[in-house]
């Protein structure tokens, strides 16, 4: 299988740096291969804008979805995004690798999503080619996230609430919405505090998930 | 009573910035003070990484918490940082203007929040100043958020689901555990479709919901 793993973490020493690396060696180990989009390592362009249509098919207004349509259609998109696209081309499955900031992903991996889902390539909305016919259909997805909170705060009676509730923009209003099926979420919660013992013990878990999912 | 208005959308001629533009005057016709961040404009930096943090109590190891809550206290944040904050501190109310993007808001706008939104600035954990007891209680926050998509897709039992649900990590997640209160949403939906007496018929109705609500 063919996994593309995309990881954002502003610091190389994190946990969630040693999660992507646990990663990339199970899934090595096991015969996979694997690429990594190591968005802050790339100096990722986070925030979508005009210049990411560099021949716009329409000079006098800015229309989002005509431009990511026709953009894609003709390969004229910013440089970077063609090729993270190329890499989800190849992918069987792709791994986020992301810290919980303020219950969601952090602008970088948004902004990874933003300027890289083009419509044309993951949905295709004149033609209702969303869901179960979006155009990422085939593929997988799934989130590993870390959060410095305790999960009693994540609990559905918690005071923040479920936190598969708030990541639903992404694994039913992103994944889901282009087609991929979505295999369940991994979550380290109080991430910012374990000791060396809870660090392995935590890196061994999700191993041990890693591996019953592939 | 003083506003920020957060905007974030890339194209000047947008029906979002039409949006802020009416929402300057009506603000400013009721007799209110108005602050404008255009992220765009501005070309905030939405990523948050280790520079955010110029002088950081901790060299050899890098947490997050920690460095947030010393660099606010000691004034030792990035500028642009530093000049938000300022500007917060100064609001009554925080009017969010954005794009919805894959059921979020754009990586522009979290990048605000992710660096802005510094802890001990906005909550203080180790002291439990989070939700009413939030550093930022006694303020309001209101999102206005515009749509391509129809509005039955963002029903409850459409196929995304509750848009309020979708943005539960902002106004919940995010402002609630500030300490702020949560004026209701306005949401424009199919606003890439809109014909020129549609255009004036949504403003229309978006400064008849301002007015309501100051």
């Amino acid at each position: 299988m063919n996994v593309l793993i995309i990881y954002a973490h502003p610091y190389p020493a994190s946990f969630n740096a040693a999660m992507k690396d646990r990663a990339v060696d199970v899934l090595a180990q096991g015969g996979h291969e694997v690429k990594v989009s190591d968005l802050y390592a790339m100096k990722f362009k986070a925030t979508l804008d005009l210049d990411d249509f560099p021949d716009p098919c329409n000079r006098s207004f800015f229309s989002l979805p005509n431009e990511m349509m026709a953009g894609y259609a003709r390969g004229k998109l910013a440089p970077d995004v063609l090729a993270e696209i190329a890499k989800v081309k190849w992918a069987h499955l792709l791994l986020f690798q992301f810290p919980i900031w303020w219950s969601s992903a952090p602008a970088m991996l948004k902004g990874w999503i933003d300027r890289v889902f083009v419509q044309g390539f993951v949905v295709d909305l004149p033609n209702g080619r969303v869901y179960a016919d979006g155009l990422l259909a085939g593929k997988k997805a799934m989130i590993s996230a870390t959060m410095g909170s305790a999960t009693e705060l994540y609990t559905e009676d918690g005071p923040h609430g479920d936190l598969n509730l708030h990541l639903k923009n992404l694994w039913h209003g992103t994944f889901e919405f282009c087609g991929m099926e979505v295999v369940p979420s991994f979550y380290v919660f109080n991430a910012g505090e374990m000791e060396e013992f809870q660090v392995e013990a935590e890196l061994d878990r999700w191993e041990e998930y890693l591996r019953s999912v592939l």
